[in-house]
């Protein structure tokens, strides 16, 4: 068992900084938990720093060392075992069936950035070769590829501990690109974080690797965050979270005097769209898959599906009542969600336009919200922007439309969303119409599915338009998550023992290239050595 | 002969706005040139308006249709003819071979951006697919390509009037990813953007291409490109330009609710260094290489370099200044230009650590800058962030240091740069030492090489960290450039005919697909149709 210290981890230390106290709390209970403090300027300093010096040695580091790096925190995360999982429970009430299913996909996660590096093919290596006798001008030879970019901040987020917290998919990627990585920790799960920079730590000791290749900066409040952002050294960030707090970190990201990139993930209501003939066949299925979407992880997800689309029916609505009702409460995270909560149901019910067909209590105090479904018109919901805005929770509205049209009218109103999901078998050129509009607002379009559960794999998109995303190019899930924490660099006529090995003629790595506009992974024949 | 009306292009319509009035200005001459206004709200409404209801049609245009439209652009621009090359000439002072060859450049660019998309691979496509029997959860297909992303403004700039304004790079890339462009035309050489606008309309009719696609506004002052980047309906930015006009932009994008993209490509002073050795044996090769960079263009480049750094050697000084000092003088763009160099020439000699060594007038009113060249020491250097300042136009200073490690200093205090260029074939050790730390601070390391000439192939990068570039992972020369104006999509569980082409199960695009992580021609079986 791992003593729960209190403290944070900077660039292989564990320090007791100086800033606010705060404790983590049990959702089950309503326990004041394991106790805190919060780092500051001198943290971020020495943490940043740190990072700066060790990415001097981790850049060059080739992707077997990297790779056994990332594999190896997996191996030290599993070590942790039980305590892991109860710890991490105790902090967020997500339940061990839960927990131990993210812990696994956080160290599958690690592992296929580990197996990416390893194969090394996701520089995008590309070579074009000389023609000295070109007219009227030499081609030069050109290489290029992917290098990683400096110290990276990553901010945990309260609804994954694991896979979007201090080693998930963020500081994996960074990580994997070559990058220090320095976590501020969720104030929500500090134990669980504390856990977790146990497991990296011990990895860093194993590989061999620069101690400042990774810290973890405890505290709670907003200029923890905001001045690590501002640090002149550091070169981007990975935030998951609210739209108020991504849109402060690329507020301040903007504004320094070399402004940083900020890959934030952010709001999403993930509407879900029923075609009329559709609903008339499948209202009772239909209902209840959207029913056990929006009460997963009691709604806490960035793709929890908070609007579903279609025309009346009173079969479905009477569906997703018994559906919602019967679904059991589960806990939210923390005290912050649970008033944030109440507010949304209270605006909902509040709303003269809006019915809460499952009308419930959800008690002052009480950790446990009720699943809720609230039901409006398509009129009302066209004139009301507020209704577009996320509630965090197990709340989902049904949008009551006059027919395809006005399905259509709601979809093209959309903000950009990470999901939309279309249920269309009986309504095809609905299906085709609707498919048009949303691949325009959206990151990923499902077919007869729901948003939550988000597949690890190379073709995921987790990011869409803004609010869902800060920039929608990238993904924050899967394989080209990478990209975000790199840069291309080109090297231009440059002798061979210059380049790194992924440009080298021989082609050492043994690795796909782009030669000439051709992918090949045959070396290359130069007069150049 | 086309008749030079003064209008601006909007959706399809030469238009007479009613705003500033302006000149463009004959750099020969001194005289007054062809006469327009400026276009304000009502045009940029107009514009942004029709370029989103453009992309309605332009976005499900197919590969061959968007080729054909990018190579009729080039065809049309070459049938201008001389006049094209006249009337630039007249508005730049750039000179017949100068434009001849930048034209050539712009029409190969567009016809590489057509070829790109013609093979529809740049849309990088990616399948993986269904396991429904996988424990504890079936996995979905999932399938992910790029798409384009809607509106985009391009701003034209001063110094490539063909290929970076208004159907250069930035052009031609987005309109490739299926948006349609609204160029913000640079004051400088209105009539030539009025001729360029010309041929693409020309194009956008034997094409049948949707009007909204493509509009020019014209005007001086920074209002039309402020309000131009603020519209809710704007979706991206390119811009090639100065870093306080590039930032500018970069705030105005941030600033706004839904934030947008700007990728600004800025300012750079493109550092050469030569190892002491090195100096010692081609120090009068190096010098006349130099000087033929900095002259290039009359030092007009972004990739021009305005630093040398090496050690004393009176022979490269000596020869350095007879280059630059024999070096005909060329014309600058315009007054404006001429004004800011006039300043910066004072500014550094004015300097009481810098030296003009080949110091010689710049009469006011003048065009015809002289080329020139400061020395300072590497101790001067380091003390003021100023002297790190690109002076826009042929000026170079050499930084002299006392030995390498003060060469290397100076390289780890670089800012964000374009280029990098090493000259260090006696001096291997300096090399890989300076390959270490410039790779982190440029887009490109030449080798033996001079920045100017920018290559445009895949290999290329043309983009640096911060100030070079705002994002610096894109590259604006490249058939990566395409990048910038699109975003990923990902399809889940997605019946074949609700899927694009470069998706479907059959291949129908024959297209190099990532299917189940490996790349392949060869189409997918499913029971799904």
């Amino acid at each position: 068992m791992i003593e729960i210290t209190g403290k944070s981890h900077v660039a292989g230390h564990w320090l007791e900084p100086g800033g606010a106290a705060f404790r983590s709390f049990n959702p089950y209970t309503g326990e004041s938990m394991y106790g805190f403090a919060s780092c500051g300027e001198g943290e971020i300093e020495a943490a940043v720093d740190a990072a700066n010096r060790a990415f001097q040695v981790y850049r060059n580091f080739g992707g077997e060392a990297i790779g056994l790096f990332l594999n190896t925190i997996a191996d030290e995360i599993e070590a942790l075992g039980d305590q892991l999982l109860e710890v991490c429970d105790s902090e967020t009430g997500l339940g061990s069936v839960r927990l131990t299913g993210e812990r696994g996909r956080t160290c599958g996660q690690l592992r296929a950035f580990a197996d990416l590096v390893i194969k090394s093919e996701w520089v995008q290596a590309s070579i074009d070769t000389a023609i000295p006798d070109r007219a009227p001008v030499p081609k030069p030879d050109l290489r290029r590829m992917l290098k990683g970019v400096g110290p990276v901040a990553v901010f945990g987020a309260s609804n994954f501990p694991f896979a979007f917290s201090t080693t998930g998919g963020d500081t994996a990627s960074a990580l994997a690109a070559g990058n220090p990585v320095i976590v501020k920790g969720h104030p929500a799960h500090p134990a669980t974080s504390e856990l977790v920079a146990h497991a990296i730590a011990s990895a860093v000791s194993k590989c061999s690797m620069p101690e400042g290749v990774f810290s973890l900066l405890q505290g709670v409040g907003n200029d923890l965050g905001a001045n690590l952002v501002r640090h002149p050294l550091l070169q981007a960030v990975g935030f998951t979270g609210s739209e108020a707090g991504g849109r402060a970190l690329m507020d301040i990201a903007s504004a320094r005097p070399r402004p940083i990139p900020v890959y934030a993930e952010m709001g999403s209501i993930n509407p879900l769209f029923v075609g009329p003939k559709t609903l008339e066949s499948q209202a009772k299925s239909i209902a209840e898959g959207l029913s056990g979407s929006v009460c997963m992880g009691t709604g806490q997800f960035c793709t929890s599906p908070g609007l579903a689309v279609s025309i009346a029916s009173a079969a479905f609505e009477t569906a997703l009542k018994a559906s919602l009702s019967k679904a059991p409460r589960g806990y939210l995270l923390n005290p912050g969600i649970a008033a944030s909560l109440r507010n949304g149901l209270q605006r909902l019910s509040a709303h003269p336009g809006l019915e809460w067909l499952n009308e419930a209590a959800f008690e002052d105090g009480s950790m446990k919200p009720p699943n809720a479904v609230f039901k409006t018109s398509a009129r009302t919901f066209l004139a009301d922007e507020s209704l577009s805005e996320e509630v965090f929770g197990p709340v989902t509205i049904y949008v009551v439309c006059d027919n395809e049209a006005q399905i259509l009218e709601v979809a093209e109103q959309l903000d950009g969303n990470l999901t939309a999901s279309v249920h269309a078998d009986d309504d095809p050129q609905l299906a085709a119409d609707l498919y048009s509009v949303l691949e325009q607002k959206v990151g990923r379009v499902i077919y007869n599915g729901y948003p939550t559960g988000v597949e690890v794999c190379p073709s995921q998109q987790h990011g869409g338009p803004y609010p869902a995303s800060s920039l929608s190019t990238f993904t924050s899930v899967g394989a080209d998550a990478i990209v975000r924490f790199a840069r291309f660099v080109a090297y231009q006529d440059t002798p061979d023992k210059l380049l790194p090995d992924a440009l080298k003629n021989a082609n050492p790595l043994g690795i796909y290239r782009l030669v000439n506009g051709e992918l090949t992974k045959a070396g290359i024949q130069t007069l150049r050595t």
